[in-house]
């Protein structure tokens, strides 16, 4: 898309990213793939817990809105924001992306734990030790705590692990429930991104020496053919942890 | 009970204090009422997202076990500590309290935005924006911001927000479909702990100069007879914010 609207735009016209993920392959996060495409131009970040069908009916919704342009993001405040729809400025896009991004592999882990039927205390710890992962993920990669605990992370992650609307958690439910990944899928034109996403968040996150064993779970069933029911066996046999700094207690 | 207990205890039995929530009239928290009552014995807090029949049923649950005394804390997690009743050990159980107190507060907010109708994104707003004003709450008594993010602040935030099981989400929805809270609480033998509470943070927040916008905004509606909808249409009313300071833009 940016290749084909990059004639189209002067090189002074902001861009606004409104697309979550990760590039598959190269796992770049689409401000990195927008900046080759689309040089010069200013670029802003927009994401937050925002169902389009609600926001379209007018109902409030709150998002995250990042720039490390502060002039640009204060005008992108004033141009978008309403009563309504009410953006929160930031100055971290990468930020603002990375929750994005690893809340639909936590989302499928989600719908796993509803699928088995295992009750909301295991979907609330579930998110937050996903949030204590995303938290050490984005600190890996150079965001600011604040940032991912705001609507475009901790916000989007509540939403969307909450939804059967989610893709990514419906997905993750069906799994739960003792579908095939192949059977899923096969029926659907849009695969759900947290697929990819697993792959490419692991990946970088074993390479900057980051424990996320939810996320590592996620992508074990989803990408490698792992067992639901000893995945989950084997996360809660792991020895009881310190909760602030994720080890080992003893 | 505490007093009842007190004879009955040597002076270094340990106390595990599993109530949460702020004393009426004095705004006392748990531990600080203990400590008053049973000085000397050793304590430590357990909280976190645990709906008692999910516990009681074996599915997989994961707390927060806090202690200054390192060694009493060890020792409780080996001794309650279970694959399906997962503790994590934590040094703060002054920001365990902080949690456990403050989110059935935000859970009546919640609940109210649910009896109106408002949608999927406006509750995951909630929940993020009520969590940074948990957070701000908790650093300014002293509490780590690591255990607000945790299992007994976070976690239990986010069940309690997203379950009609949780008694204050069930007032709050109550309050947001019309019903007044006399009519409410008369078929009830036990109020809602949010309601007190509620009063008692505002209170201790107005004192430390921090501000709680949805935590006012809840003691303003059921402590002060203000209208949810005036109430509602102020808060989307305020102006723009920096998203990690928290305060208003331009």
């Amino acid at each position: 898309v940016a290749r084909r609207l990059a004639p189209h735009l002067g090189s002074h016209t902001p861009v606004v990213i409104c697309a979550k993920g990760i590039e598959q392959g190269t796992g770049r996060l689409m401000s990195e793939v927008v900046g080759e495409i689309l040089p010069v131009r200013p670029r802003a970040v927009l994401s937050g817990p925002t169902f389009a069908a609600e926001v379209a009916r007018g109902l409030p919704t709150a998002v995250t809105l990042a720039s490390t342009d502060p002039e640009l993001g204060r005008a992108l405040v004033e141009a978008v924001g309403t009563r309504r729809f009410r953006p929160y400025l930031s100055d971290d896009p990468l930020g603002a992306e990375i929750g994005g991004a690893v809340k639909n592999v936590l989302a499928i882990a989600c719908g796993i734990v509803a699928g088995l039927a295992l009750g909301d205390n295991a979907r609330a710890a579930l998110i937050t030790r996903g949030f204590a992962e995303m938290v050490r993920f984005g600190r890996g990669l150079g965001a600011s705590e604040a940032t991912l605990a705001g609507l475009s992370g901790l916000g989007d992650l509540v939403l969307t692990c909450t939804s059967p609307a989610s893709r990514n958690y419906a997905l993750g439910t069906a799994l739960g429930r003792g579908e095939s990944l192949t059977a899923y899928t096969s029926g659907r034109k849009s695969v759900a991104e947290g697929v990819a996403t697993a792959g490419a968040v692991v990946r970088r996150a074993q390479a900057l020496g980051i424990d996320m064993p939810i996320a590592s779970a996620v992508d074990q069933i989803v990408n490698r053919g792992a067992s639901i029911a000893d995945t989950v066996e084997a996360l809660l046999a792991r020895p009881f942890k310190f909760e602030a700094a994720d080890r080992p207690i003893g």
